[in-house]
């Protein structure tokens, strides 16, 4: 793992919707603190208060922007999830298990939206923190899609302004994600998310090991 | 006046808090009103339904975010308001007046909260969309501070994050204004505000019909 110049070990965790991120990290986040580590568990967008804001109007779905303001305003809210949260807890040796980050907004605003994939590197590269190792859970957006509708029916909830996409975009979306894992190697790891929790988690644990060893 | 690749003027106006600038934005629609100009007003942060909403939380003394988190949030605005609303007014060939732009991030922002004026240049070139000319407003702090006063005297309202910062901070704005002002004179005229209402609007009139010519 390339380790940049802070003592933490900063994870991120991407993929489409219900491809099991949330189950995984705590898998992980679980394991590793059995091994000892300091573990603090994050997410995005949010992470801090002033994001949470922000993250409150970017899933409304009464919320109307450009494709390129919506880009910005992740940005934004990243900034001060960076700035105030991540970058301390790096700075004290922590291991940093972040649930989304910049390669969400390459699939999601750039592949799925169509903003320009430079303008979010040079967003990226003003933010300037880049994962040590990012975690890319990968299933069919068929199986997502039985997964989202299953979540909703036992929530009673209705869909954000990401999860109302249609099928077409959840298939950009994934696409995205492994061209980014391909584009990436030395960083990224293409997890198979189809399998079961306990062998998802058992591969991760693996790769996370050898990563970090 | 340097014009941009639309049949519309975009005229942008600066300058630190109540320095007059509302009230001269409205004197000079009216006066391009008579003369058969269309005119769109409109200000910033705001202008859209999008970005007024991303306003409420920037203006709202409990938002907390890093300077660059701000200044992300300002952009993402930005972004919406000028795709949403002012090309589409240039495309029409209106002339559009508003109330602060990029000028604003830089000395707010830049001069008063210390984020890189690199980095603002390089977001205001992801918008693409310079002023074909932009007033600056100039008075000394003092009358500033003393007009803001007033205000809250007469509204019984409360300073928003921005009217909260001190005299040192309302000085760094004023200097930025004025360095920007000097530092490209093809499009910025700095515009004494010291004067009576009337004659600040004739400086104005002025000023705008010469570079419209």
């Amino acid at each position: 793992m390339n380790r940049a110049n802070h003592p933490g070990v900063f994870i991120t965790f991407e993929g489409g919707e219900a491809v099991g991120k949330s189950t995984q990290i705590a898998r992980l986040a679980a394991t590793l603190r059995q091994q000892g580590h300091t573990i603090v568990l994050t997410r995005e967008p949010g992470g801090t208060p002033g994001a949470e804001s922000l993250r409150a109007l970017m899933l409304d779905p009464a919320t109307s922007l450009a494709p390129l303001a919506d880009t910005l305003l992740v940005f934004a809210a990243r900034a001060d999830h960076v700035e105030t949260l991540i970058r301390p807890a790096l700075a004290r040796g922590a291991i940093v298990l972040c649930d989304r980050f910049t390669d969400s907004t390459m699939a999601y605003q750039g592949h799925g939206l169509g903003v320009e994939p430079a303008t979010i590197a040079t967003l990226a590269t003003l933010i300037g923190l880049t994962p040590d190792l990012t975690l890319i859970l990968d299933a069919p957006p068929e199986i997502a899609a039985t997964r989202l509708a299953a979540r909703f029916a036992a929530h009673s909830g209705r869909p954000d302004r990401y999860e109302r996409f249609d099928a077409g975009f959840a298939a950009r979306i994934a696409a995205g994600f492994r061209a980014i894992a391909a584009a990436d190697p030395a960083r990224c790891a293409l997890i198979d998310a189809t399998g079961s929790i306990d062998s998802i988690a058992a591969t991760i644990a693996a790769t996370v090991t050898a990563r970090l060893a």
